[in-house]
């Protein structure tokens, strides 16, 4: 197989340490992650040749950015050094009844100061197979935006295999266009899209009545078989779910429909949950190494959603973990063992 | 609206971090707290003009009380300093199926030989229209029992309304008198007295006879009402609730019997509690907030209960909190997204 | 009641803290554990009169050690000071669904090189009436066993009491000869064995057909029948029990078969585990307390469960904790409320 | 004496920790605070009734500004909340022989985006003797530099003091116009400027030949009257001396001109310095407090740089000890003994 | 050599930590100690058989301290067990012209209410041939002060050796006696007494009058034999000296006279101090070692002084070092290298 | 200019924080370490292109080893995995007046059991003109020492550059054959060569009789001619040279003879050190940069005392700093500044 590439904005996070809130800390934890850099991790774990394009300062925040992300084996060689300042997103970690709380601080970042042809995508693209990106980088600036179509293009003109993570954020969109209107015209690139239904609903405009009676599962299949319907390009179709009403303990699931096949992942129960922040992108990382790996629908998404699940026990927003934890997840591990 | 005063004892709470017991621990986590300077807290968070009157040692412990009491926004104008020492508790918390323990060391403290005279209370009543004091002062000390009587007459001839907190706490009533002794004669002065069934019961001999069939609710609604009868000053009166078996997870809920309306709040499931100590107050101070702001007996009770179950989140014994996100969660927004 | 005497080897635990993954760390905690120690000390905190017998290198580390163990009151007089280093075990602990993670580093250790002769059982068993070891000495190396041999023998022929937990590590049998060849033979000594079903099955080879309709209970009383038949010397077998499918949350239980006599312990959910290393040790510590302290099969294996139930509530391999606390757990005492 | 108000930006500032350098760093500690703020801090400290004017973001960030300079016992009444962003500059602290750096990263801060009309100043000013300001608001944007001229010409309408801290820092004038053109006009307005030897000559253009022979106080002295000569208003001007080369240890000093007499203060050996970022700030502190409650050069200057030299020992930018802790420095009271 | 056995008060200090200011810290590292527990820690760490006597609450800070000191070898079989609380004093450790600041909260503690008769002498004394004190004892309070005659007298009786540390503290003597009055009282019985220049001035109204041109240690030498003249009991006279005016950095010597000899310890430079505190402790506890192993006065004040220099260097009250590492020090090894 | 390629081990290096001693810490700060790696960090910071060769245990530890070196810019392509267990050493880091203390635990590392051929050094060697080792290697096992051997001469025989730290560590020879007799064959291969007088004396067998009223310049540069000679191999010969007699300060210094050419750095005061270990690496790594970056022994010499000397402020054994970081203080820039 060949390399992944994923694109997309990296941030410092600074998160109150032991469930403080910001009122009370006196220090921050500090943690670089991205919604694309975290998919590159999460794959570099389970044993891929995964390459990261962004645009970092060329000062000790961005040279740390680089360091991290070699030290999790993520190849940094067309990470692009320029801008003024690495975006920041403060981050107050939920609780029990309380939930986790972001405050971004991304403005006139050098990923939302990258322009068209500041990354040779010749070089980055060489020896690719998977481009992934996710709809972060379009909501960024109208330059990320214009750098975004940029990247898809030259995708695919390259015969890449795509994957987008919708990752909507209604916050981010204020340079003037909607999501409504750029969204949908990535979506048309894409082999692989995951989202949620409510995204899939609100921003593509794919939206199916909910029968009387139908089970969730049927419902989720006939959006899938819309959304195919509507972007044809689209061969592989993910919605995830996530349930629960505590800040510590979640439901998460997903479906696949894999160009007609929909198969159904068992429901995870994460509990005590150290940092749910990259929860998504392990769980697309998953489904990125479940595709290639597996040649069977279900061990795809099984594996997909048993790396999201994994990721809540983890500190920052990467997965530290190995193909062989999340197999182990997958295939019914008892983690209440000791393994010695 | 006017002015709330707070009166009572405010202590360097010293507990082990991360779950330690004393024998493990080579440092304490530092908090200062007491019951009547939490309500100040939580009520200055959710926006009133609130202000403490206490006495504490003119030293760096008695200054830093003054600064961390300003820091979240209550005056501290009154606050007088004097004494020998500062009123201190060892805190172990506990976890799963080990209980938290409590160590007092607050005997000769600055606040238990306050003497009658030492407060002003026309300076600290200037502009005032709400008193609030708990069972805790007069169990302190006869000096601190003779100015909780000096505190309710001077607020009572000014006219305030007054709200106690029975607070019973068996082990600090060893100064002569009982608390079935004097505890009453303070309940008489008040328009709001909020405690649990077994103090009202013990401390305020208000018994009522539990009829087979009952409904805990109809019984609690029996005490509610024979209570306004021993004491017709009351106008409001909450019996709170807590149940569970473990140190990380109960349920708190409450009933408030306001002038004869008669109403319940919805449980509350508090797992993952990351400090428990100061849920009463946080309720006592979102019932004081919840009367005032909401003309509706129901939002004020499920405002007070929703302040208390949120308190659990927050460490120290204070509740770090917004007006808002308590009524967010009164209101049933999923603490299980994270809000950005 | 004269001394219990425990032996074993003790290691220097280095665990990640804060729920951190081993490539995340920048430091490790550090406790000093290891089974025998670890019930050596749970006696010392119940009251008992305990002397660790191991062997540690003369360096600042095995002096740490020594200085540990005098901490929590256990007798170091005859720890031997010798060889070339402390053995060590890392740990990664889980959480939710991820597993606890144990890397050993324990080949040529002290304890793992020493020999016959070494120790002086003459002078170690001055005084004492209980012997107690387990099945890891034997696995550790050729000489670990033979020297277990020689206490066993030795404590026999001065009439102690002699109590065997089992303990199987599969990883460490590896100097030549295997578990299911060694264990049996050392079981004949013992007066009181503790192990779970499964290990009794397939190193002792205990095998039990479980009839169709049986209920666990009832199948472990048969285990417990075929134990006694097989090793007559053994008058008390306990099989412990611990189910759950998080590393955060468990259930523990366990039976006493005494003398005949089968009794069933009520089964304890242990929630937000702190650290459940060391847990099965507590119970052994608690099953000895619970034998010499109570005349009530029923009340020594409800003293053993509760007392391994509450070593999850704390850090480190160790169980601090008094009789008086156990004693509370069992009796029902709800944790859930602040001790002040 | 009234009020004094301060003026200018506060910031996040994010150190590492331990003296670790960007790249290791998994936290960094928070502290806040800006030239103009320190002074501030200092001056409350010192019993002064001091009131800081700035503007912050109405998020988390600037609801904590507000809390930690009401901690301090700033009056923050004139506060302006609203802008997208909390400037934050990035600290690696300088140990032996490498020396601290800063990152910064304060564009399009709520201070930096501040218009003309957003600050009170009627009400800012109102019961005011003394307003302080520094060279950085000018420097930080074309909208900071209007609103420094504003408060400036508003201060001067209304008889107050003004005092300046020249704090040149030449990378942050990149907005348009030059600290050489800017400076002089703003320093025309003071009564009091404080800066050091290279700023005078440098933006002032304040230069004066240093003659063959002449020791550093006759030289210092010779540029005092050319600035008093230069800028007529000024009736104290401070210069500032630090020497050394270690990042641990330095040598300060200053002189003060009041009106024609030249006073020259002691040199204090800063050793072991825990921080020294506010160092400077808290010799201007010093220097107002010294002018206005001493009737003495000597001792204004002298309690100004043991203000500035007892800053070293404290962690963060404020300078948190009292009037009597910088008197004990400044009259020689011997640190090497413990205080009991 | 018998056992040394030393009585005095251990109380809980809490320190800030990393050179914060009491304002600004949100925990207090725990330490316990007291002079004459310092000085059993150095002399158990330097492999003497020693025994401390004093009375703690029975509560988990008493055990704390049970705890500690078993684990640094003091033997605690006299610690009783009583009292209300465990006396504090709150330690802000000063740096570089930072002075440490004290504030003791030790009134009614354990040891002050401690009365005659509660301590069994035959016991504690059994075995013993060294008794040491200090004069911290007589200050704290009356029934101290009587209890501390009380074990005096018992040693002189069972002919052991006395030394005191004169350790005057000024404002602990307020319980209506002086220490002027008190204090050669107790030095009357003494072998050994140890104390510095102003306080034997002071306190023991030994004074001699500094002739010109006479060398300090000249000086010393006159105190010394008026000393002796005074006190004919005393055989061994400590003079200690410290000099310095950093909270960082200071220099440390001493002198003795030895039944008519005197020798002058080398002077210690004690920089990057981490913890002074104990110091003295840590002097006397070399000193007494030092006088029993070394025939040989000139070796048994380089020692004692040695001895307390190393003590700057940990953390806590207790000089955690052994023989060699002292020695090493004394006979010059340079610690600038590795030992490795 | 080609690859670097250093060769040796790596150890987990577990050090107690904060000062603490061993006795005292409840955990260790990890860091990764060994002579060779630090000179491959150095380099790679300084902008070299650096591989690492050793062999690494495939377990958490040996993965987080290859992701340090990764993060730190080392190719790491060639690092091996196998064996059984990472080597580790215990450091007590001294401070003042006492020194640092190293407990080695390293004994049948996986570096110790690496045998010949299980290098692929055609692999390895490929694109390298530079190959480094040190006399630590041929210490550590028989094994080790061989593979040393076949490393050397397959540089040799690839005409690559060689350079040697000779790094003679007493404790280690314990395999059979001594340093005397290994070393001198090691550095027949050498271009260049470092370490001190002392072992170049003893180990060497290098000796000049000092003269009388030489300077120790003049008689370093004779010990230089003298190795030259006996060594013809050796193009640039340095001594390093360390002095000072406190833990927390050192001056260091060295000379370089560049091929007949003789220099001597400068001295510098490397005061408040952070850690020390590492330092000598750094300085290694300096030379190597200098010798190729700079056309003058001076430079080179300079480079490479700066390096080192700046590494005493960083924690960890690993030198983190820029060629511009060096160049600046090689330069005098004053760290007395802080750089923004």
């Amino acid at each position: 197989m060949g390399k992944v590439v994923t694109f997309g904005e990296i941030m410092l996070r600074l998160a109150t340490p032991h469930k403080q809130r910001v009122a009370q800390t006196s220090s921050f934890d500090a943690h670089y992650g991205g919604s694309e850099a975290n998919v590159a991790v999460a794959l570099a774990g389970y044993g891929f040749d995964v390459s990261y394009v962004s645009r970092v300062p060329d000062n000790a925040l961005g040279k740390a950015v680089d360091m991290e992300l070699r030290k999790y084996g993520v190849n940094t060689r067309d990470l692009v050094f320029g801008g003024d300042r690495l975006g920041i997103y403060f981050l107050e970690p939920g609780v029990g009844c309380r939930p986790s709380q972001v405050i971004y601080d991304r403005d006139a970042s050098a990923f939302a100061t990258l322009e068209q042809g500041q990354i040779d995508w010749d070089k980055a693209f060489d020896g690719a197979e998977w481009f992934h990106f996710t709809g972060i980088s379009p909501a960024v600036s109208e330059e990320a935006c214009a750098t975004t179509f940029e990247a898809v293009k030259a995708a695919k003109e390259r015969g890449l295999k795509i994957s987008m993570d919708l990752n909507y954020r209604a916050k981010l969109w204020n340079w003037g266009k909607s999501a409504e209107e750029i969204m949908p015209q990535l979506v048309e690139y894409c082999d692989v899209v995951l989202g949620n239904e409510e995204h899939v609903r609100t921003i593509l405009g794919v939206e199916v009545d909910r029968q009387e009676g139908e089970t969730q599962q049927e419902y989720y299949k006939n959006i899938c078989d819309a959304m195919a319907k509507r972007f044809p390009a689209n061969k592989q179709i993910v919605l995830t779910i996530r349930r629960g009403d505590s800040a510590s303990h979640n439901y998460v699931s997903g479906v696949l429909w894999d160009e007609g096949t929909y198969v159904v992942a068992p429901e995870y129960s994460v509990s005590d949950i150290v940092d749910r922040v990259g929860g998504g992108d392990s769980t697309m990382g998953g489904l990125i190494a479940g595709l290639i790996k597996f040649d069977d629908p279900q061990k795809a998404i099984n594996f997909a959603v048993a790396s999201g699940a994994l990721k809540h026990t983890v500190h920052g927003d990467f997965n530290i973990a190995t193909f062989e934890e999340v197999e182990g997840l997958m295939n019914g591990q008892n983690p209440g063992r000791v393994s010695r």
